[in-house]
């Protein structure tokens, strides 16, 4: 088991291992406590309950290096997307306790992050996984780790907004005003952008809504909208175009904006706010 | 005003870096609705109360590049450290339209996240403040941010406990175990460290406790002791010994632990699941 | 003016300094054979016809460092988009002869490739242009220049197709056959895609334009089809779905494709082969 | 077989790295199409007759990563310098489908670009092997992919010119005139570089080449000079000192300017220029 | 045997590749004169007597590439603070002929620099070794070698003073100036710094030792003091506070600077001024 | 005055920001005790006599940043390749407090280090200056600052040998070896090289020295040849080649071997074993 869900992320190995100097530095003092040659077997286990997410990355930093012996190696029991229960072996290895130690913080602390953020989103997934709706996240990321977030809302079941300003276009109001009107904005958008590019509207009115439906947006963002409002617009317009209501959403407030009509909900908590998912590691 | 708390923290240039690179990728396709020339004022106001920490970021983020005119500008009305309440003005400048909106979600991420840890911080000192007691962080930190963590740490009144495995000795059960007591393990550490290094220990018990002051720690770590015990242990060593009182400490207990006689308690929530401090920027 | 034409590309600083950097090594060997402090005027003229692209970069590479006097500068008189004629003037400065001699081949290798990509991206956009069909790019691009490359693509009058794997799916004969058929195929990427994303079908045969469109491709790839095919198709599927048809599309044989009906032309050679334009720097 | 042509270059797997990354970015979102385990045979095949070059680099982005299976592996069967025709295959290997899918645009794309410059310069080569006169490149190179050029027009049979400003001097007009006279730029030149190194003069007349000459130059180049002037000084001076003809040389124009007695060749095409040779990835 | 001492640093890799890049830069022209397939068997001698630093990365920079057969190898017979006399064989090896040249020279120039810095430091140690007296270094050290010369100093026995200014707090005379005087400076410092940060006041004068050790400090440098003041101050202090004379000191000197009773001498000269120790790559 | 010596080496920037990180990691800790805004007067000072290497990098560590005020400055009185005596004033300038000496420790390395070498290089020169002799540096250069120091070497008046295995071929006993003869490792090496690259034989016997001069090698090296030998080859291949006196050459041997009649002698310890040349910062 790699650990990975698919699609996985890309380029996280340079995230490890800046997060890896990061803790050591010019190097782990407390290794001279160690037998240099000593090695141990040690596991990692849930604290409490949850979707996993970070077992490929953690897989990889607890990694023997070239240096250890061959009894030495590293196996993932469960794998990113998986539920797990407080006491549940997620990884375990054999390796010099000197490596062990000097990767231990640093894998875990991708798991609790990672982990906390999967967890957080199925949450989310739950609440209305009956009404056939989407929870999609944000750009609203912790610096640094967009790409492992995003992939950790997969994890627990939520969707991906667009990654960034590249893969994507989101009309706003500052985009609105410079162009005159709505129409005016998406065709500039629409003339610039390839085809593959989609164009959503953030929108704060129904009349706002109609005039981005036809300007032909792919999709309509309902920012910050009494849920009265959002059922009005979804009953005209949900087959026409792609709702994603928006706007402070939280875990009490998620099923009643799911019950208007929307195809999805975007949460900015999924990413800026998810507590961590407490994990441990033991050695024998 | 520079927005930083001294003594600031180093290399975050390369983190902003990175996090405008992540979100901008290979750039800002919505930026065809802008007209290039197009200048704006703009300003960042919170949306919360709490204490702020990544002003001097957000700033940076913000400043009008070269090809910007000369009546582009960016300055911060508060600083790291300064008391927030919704609605106040923390940043504000002038500056290309299109540069704004490429810079904007990065500077409010910052914002977000160090606020988050700096008022979650904040509230854990004021519970403890008057028992002259320290807060202090832990390696629990997000991968890729510990420096700025724990610079918001500092800006929310906490102190900082080693920032990684290279400035600071801990010595743990493992090492423990495999020097075969503690005297010989906080031996052994002394003589491949420096003068200037402090030294550990991580103790289960009120024995393990005077075996690690006999041996001439610095530091002792009460791990997940009850307040009796913590009590005391706080009577006999406080004199001869730092204690640091650690293990999932949260707002509701804190303020037990601390008076304990303990001189620190360590909360890694601090840094791995402090939720984020909303911030908005407007356009006006 | 800065040269550039917005959506500008970002993250292409980095690309410069690699590009003095390989030129410039441990340092500028001849610079031994001038005066430290001599000054001189330059320009860079265009030395064919054609689209400019990279009019922003070399300006950047050709901007006097800090250490040079106040005299010095730098002025762009077109910019990426314009059209150039033999003998244009492009780009004009003053700086220390030192620092133009260092600079100035790198300046002219990014003008002489980009502009290469426009130019003859408007030689197959003028080919086409009346009957409202666009020229789209590939992943075709030169190892290290594709966002580069794809912006030149835009200056030349193209459109962009998806920028790498991560901003866009093509379903092709590989996961077809992994997946069993283009139904599944297409529900398969529609799961784990986000709402932002759309979903282009190669197709290879009438069959199976029609399976994709059925399966909700947003766009359909026809594989070097012959035009009457093409044309077959076009007449039936144009207005349910985005037709582009593909494969060694050269100067000649543009105009018949896009006369078949189908909605985008990509072209690999746009940025495969496009021969580079000439640009000389003069020092008066 | 390595599929390198010694001496092979050095530090392109960063390059490498850098194109996989610009086309992977934060992930491959068509891999959810795929089997996560699913493992196929592939190889790359020529479609047009050239010169082979981008073996080594290939091969390394094809090479199966360590979490594929035993049975995984990758195989160059022709190597850089060699000759192929369309239908040859290159390289064959067996790895998860989604390790090939994701490297293989990446792979594609240096073999392309590398064997279009080998094969342009094998087709100049072959005009003048007769005369015993070198092809050999200049520093108009794509920005980034210097030293991969360089070695592609090595493999096509023509040899280098200096790599950038730091290996070898070439003193320009800008040069003498700084100093006053050939003589003194030569002299100033030769004070300051090493013995290991050599120093170019561009000339532009007869008395400029005699000039040189008497001041010790280790070559000269005669810039875009008419074939009778080339011949006159060739006739004079061949066995005193190297001499370089350059200047628009064409395929057309080569075997002319060849003739008049020079040493070498010198040709920007090769590297600004050249049109990519075609390879296809088949999965069976 | 891995070379390394521990604690090794870490992040050598790095360094270890840039420096590689340095020598290797665009390619080893001399390649072109060796079989690419050619296998040597080599060994690295010592050419004079001290001890040993550096085999850790000069075994890393000799190990044979992926594309070596398996038949090659590396192998260090000595490791990082062994004493070596002249002659005696440190790392052997069998691989490719292009790949030990390639390699050699960096591989002698770390173990060159390093072993020069463990040797002079055991000089220094074995002065005053019999007193109990610490040989400790400075952070005047070669720029981007810091990690690696503390390494080294190690090695040779000395320990090492703050890597750097983020991991120990001195206080200098600037400092003193600024806070008005030593005990508001150390109050300062110790506010705002960790409980497990050390502070270190610079001293000129005995009053200024007394305020120091009234203040708290951990550590107190005697900074350029005569003999006869040092014995007067470390017969007051030296049961309060660690003692650390500083200043010009010499292999001639040191013995009379230990005997004074203080508990440090600190000699810059280790990691600024250490002649290199001679070594030889040897092909069989 | 830019403190540089022209050609000045590039890509200094990214060694400098190096350093400045390996001193500051995450922040000057000691920054506590300085007032944020104060302003100092500083100078850096020589302490010893020699010959200058490292102004303008070191200038360039002491700039103010863009957050200092106007009234801050920084200005170099004297350049690299200039000579000092004890006392003399370097740079001086004008910044805030806790910008000097956050940098004063790096700009201090650079200027000891690069100093040491270009001062022990002109006592080189000094000794043969008479006989038209040339003092040149070798590859065992200290890891990461080879183009630095060998820029030292030339403000000491010495001459750079090539700078890595790109830019210059030594024929080696291993590769004579490998190609059977001298006369074949020469004839292979020009085949590959271009016409820009010297060629050097190292020799060990006169006949060696016979057949790398019937051979066409440009230069020969008399590897650790007695100095009778060396007369006896000097008077007969003078002429004809350029010699290269190497091998343990001393301060005290130097002029022994100069007067043989060689061209150049290259010495390793001009780069490997420089002592530091001691400078000092003063705050008024």
């Amino acid at each position: 088991m790699t650990g990975w869900l698919e699609p996985r992320p890309w380029g996280w190995n340079e995230i490890l291992y800046d997060a890896l100097y990061e803790d050591l530095g010019p190097g782990d003092l407390s290794a001279s406590c160690l037998n240099p040659d000593s090695v141990v077997e040690w596991s990692i286990e849930a604290q409490a309950e949850g979707v996993l997410c970070g077992c490929g990355i953690a897989l990889e930093a607890m990694a023997p290096s070239d240096s250890a012996g061959e009894e030495c190696m590293v196996e993932a029991l469960l794998g990113d997307g998986d539920t797990v229960r407080r006491g549940d072996e997620v990884l375990h290895g054999t390796n010099l306790a000197r490596e062990v130690l000097a990767a231990e913080r640093t894998a875990l602390n991708f798991l609790m992050q990672l982990s906390g953020v999967s967890t957080l989103t199925s949450q989310f997934v739950e609440k209305v996984k009956d009404l056939g709706v989407d929870i999609v996240d944000t750009r609203k990321t912790v610096p640094g780790l967009r790409s492992l977030q995003k992939y950790a809302v997969r994890c627990g079941g939520g969707r991906n907004h667009r990654m960034g300003l590249y893969d994507g276009i989101m009309v706003k109001d500052n985009h609105i005003r410079a162009c005159g009107s709505i129409r005016e904005a998406v065709e500039r958008a629409r003339r610039h952008a390839g085809h593959m590019t989609k164009i959503e509207v953030e929108c704060e009115s129904e009349g706002q809504v109609a005039e981005a439906v036809a300007a032909g947006a792919d999709i309509v963002m309902l920012d910050n909208m009494d849920p009265f409002t959002m059922a009005d617009i979804a009953k005209k317009y949900r087959d026409d175009v792609v709702l994603e209501a928006s706007g402070g959403v939280t875990l009490e407030t998620v099923r009643g904006v799911a019950t208007t009509g929307v195809h999805a909900v975007s949460v900015g908590a999924l990413t800026h706010s998810a507590p961590a998912l407490s994990f441990h590691l033991e050695i024998r």
